[in-house]
């Protein structure tokens, strides 16, 4: 399996899933009152489409990132990113799910879908520490990354990792908040954390090594 | 971050959004009158159809257009070709708003659908002027692009910009005059905008330099 | 532009449609009978489906032997080619369309419907070949390919091109032969036109012409 | 036709595929009980929705192991690449119908939504035999494998092949069991058949072959 084929399925997935996010914009035919006045109590459906547009967005960055470090591609790897792919296409429905109960104003309701949206977005994040894990043993056993960089590396994927179940409960309080949360960690994660070479999440060597990618 | 997969993943979200529009091409199971009746009755599906199916794939036109002149893919870019790519998969919603509010004849709905499609359009080409000034900025820095240069190219860029709200605020008076005028706009902008080295919006090189790009 | 993107960009839009298919497979929820009832009667919807996606998997063999052959992509090819991929994202509307005239057996509905379906493939059907006009006539110009090649592949072309419309008057009096004869073409265009350089529709080069294509 | 386009193709229809699934996943808008009844109640759709994906996920590692070994596309290739495709392209259709029928509790139902799914999974498994054959086939003619790697490969192939039909007719009894089966069944192709040179169902050469591909 090459790394090009395995990037580019991973990416149609993302796009197809992030594009999927517009058919929950639909109005409904026959509800009453005015277009205007429809748009405006569809407001819950407009906030978690920007959301979790920027949520797959991010994953994308990120999981190019990741990716970009791969050596080989075996079998455990392929299985991880399958299971991060299966969170991802089903925020989609997480999404429908929290941006109903956000119109429809059941206090229970929206508790129940808030640890639904956030417990997929939790998934997303451990998967993504499972192959961040994998893929940097990897190149602990190549000699491309010392066992020190590898530590810092996992601590502070670790530490981003723990605020997904952590904004999760925070939702259980406000939806709104949680979403906020989220937004404000997308946004952080796509300008601080895309794993560029200088500054990134993972460095592609160890600061000794000669870089080989052009 | 590559080039090839920026282009890859905004490749996959356009050629999703554009075929997800025949989502709305839909007619309803027990809607009276024969199918002819309905077909005819359906025409603004059809119209609101045709005109989205080019608007996007002009976007795409242009878009490759834009990102042939990138020169190093960093946070900030990959944020405002999101912000794009957001807007451009909302065409789907807001061309559906305005087939049904067309069909359904309320002139007040028709005010909402029209702002509504129109500032989705005006979405995205606000944010590719931010793209092409960021884009045309690095040309700038990295000495491809003389200022002088950079400043026809954005006065033409923002031309074009500024059509859209105008086109927008028409559709407070005609729908089908806004429908008019983006094909047109969409048309022209598809025969004489797709920035082909010698006429295109964006020079790659400033007529002094030496070209590089076969 | 890169005929590479072109080719990604239209790869892509044709995987969509195709599989965009399946979303009329679905059986309504509350309709009586037992589940095999409702799949016998829904048979117009898988007859429908399989030529449908026939017709889109033969398209996309054959939009691959055309663009082939492409030596400038320029404004014109553009244009037709989204014009060529505008009806072909239609497919899925009117597949859906002549599967519900078929199941519900009005005979006016089943003649309008046929000559949806069947309009549809006679647009792409002219779309390419004005594409495969054009493509030959740059051949012509850049002496890739003679005056006399270029008429017989023409005429090959237009012959097959106006079995659409026949076609099309064929559903008029049966849909059923109507989906058996697209079946059959499509079958034949698979088997023997896919445009290897050998006996294919366009020979890359005149027999006399060296091979610059590996 | 390029081995490349190809597989971007069938990456792209599986891509979608796989992301189609999440359609099914939604819940109607008047049904009684709270949210978590009505997600606890949505089981089926929940379990179909994992094991599909899995299967979809694997169809893909495996598809990619088998094209790799193609030396030249040819007419019947594609053929059966479309045959493959378009039982892949049904399964968001057998997902849902299985799970509708699942939540439905109707005995009858089951059985026939059973055998559908089933169905799909042994035609998927039939054309991919056959792909598999014809290429080993090109293989044996052009010397890059011998008769007796090829038997040994067409029998560990059939092999497999021959458990769908055995886990459809396990359906008529249990279907969870059956749901069990195909998760195991795609988790074992995932880590033990992915067709790596070392172990793979098919190795690139044979043994006394010199090595092409790096």
């Amino acid at each position: 399996m090459s790394k090009t084929r395995l990037e580019a399925f991973s990416d149609g997935v993302l796009a197809v899933a992030i594009t999927l996010l517009v058919l929950d914009l639909h109005l409904g035919p026959g509800e009453p009152g005015g277009l205007l006045a429809q748009l405006v109590a569809a407001w819950p459906s407009f906030a978690a489409y920007i959301v979790s547009f920027l949520v797959i967005g991010v994953i994308w960055v990120n999981h190019h990132a990741v990716v970009r470090l791969v050596e080989v591609v075996d079998r455990t790897l392929l299985f991880w990113n399958l299971v991060l792919l299966m969170f991802v296409t089903a925020l989609p429905f997480t999404t429908a799910t929290l941006a109903a109960a956000l119109a429809g104003g059941d206090a229970g309701d929206l508790r129940v879908a808030a640890v639904l949206y956030g417990g997929a977005m939790t998934g997303v994040a451990v998967a993504f520490t499972v192959l961040h894990a994998r893929i940097t043993a990897q190149l602990l056993v190549s000699g491309d990354m010392d066992a020190a960089t590898r530590r810092r590396s996992l601590l502070r994927f670790g530490a981003g990792t723990i605020l997904y179940p952590i904004i999760t409960v925070l939702g259980l309080f406000s939806v709104v908040a949680m979403l906020l949360a989220l937004a404000a960690l997308s946004l952080y994660y796509l300008f601080n954390q895309t794993g560029t070479p200088e500054s990134g999440r993972v460095p592609a060597r160890p600061p000794s090594g000669d870089s080989e990618q052009p």
